[in-house]
């Protein structure tokens, strides 16, 4: 299929597989300064949100307010900060940060922030395990 | 009433009124720079998305991409970004913001993104005018 749907291969080597929801693949960056999840549609050739017809952005938004939860939650975090720029990646991608008071980009977006720290052996895992449970009793994982 | 919506000062002083919609007062930001957008549902107490309900937020996404078409079509941009992040206000508040190629913060996002510009006189309410026959033509204009 020419226009099957294919992971931008700069968001995924920026990033970790956490979650099939029913639009959107889910993963975790690669950022231990913050926890930091990625949605990305599951369609070929969207760049905007306004490329995704009303009844997909309603399912968007929901699995939007669904990660946002399971990391407010889990962090226990002072702010989420939500976000579809793409300006460097074209590929429509939301980010769905939990931010705290203090933290190395605060109270400036992450969003070309200085460069990614890696996680300590283990942490990541830890956060994506946690994250998943979430997802889960909220119901909204497919796979 | 003591939990009656007000809008913070300071999205209040950076922003001049454009619509009302069925969920949010939308306003122009005073900033040359960028042809910017800013959303505020009309709830007290609200911070993060996920502080309005199911419906509301099935709203707010509806009204975030009439917002985003208007400003596209008007502007002609490359790219929307589009963003809730509240760490330094946290009345809840979406950004809507056309973005060109080689703009004042490209690639970058524009939050925390050096001074504001003031427009030329007329230059913002010409925006205005055309964001605002946009919103209407899509009939998402309340007031």
């Amino acid at each position: 299929m020419s226009d099957a749907f294919s992971l931008d291969p700069r968001l995924e080597g920026d990033s970790v597989p956490l979650a099939e929801l029913a639009l959107c693949t889910v993963r975790v960056m690669k950022d231990a300064r913050f926890p930091w999840v990625l949605m990305v549609p599951r369609k070929a050739g969207l760049a905007e949100i306004i490329d995704l017809d009303a009844a997909e952005r309603a399912v968007l938004i929901e699995e939007i307010a669904a990660v946002s939860s399971a990391l407010r939650t889990v962090t226990g975090c002072d702010k989420l900060n939500v976000g579809a720029l793409g300006n460097v990646v074209r590929q429509l991608h939301v980010h769905v940060v939990a931010r705290f008071e203090g933290d190395a980009a605060w109270d400036g977006p992450v969003w070309g922030s200085g460069a990614a720290v890696a996680y300590e052996p283990g942490e990541r895992e830890k956060l994506a395990e946690a994250l998943l449970s979430e997802l889960r009793v909220a119901g909204v994982v497919s796979a």
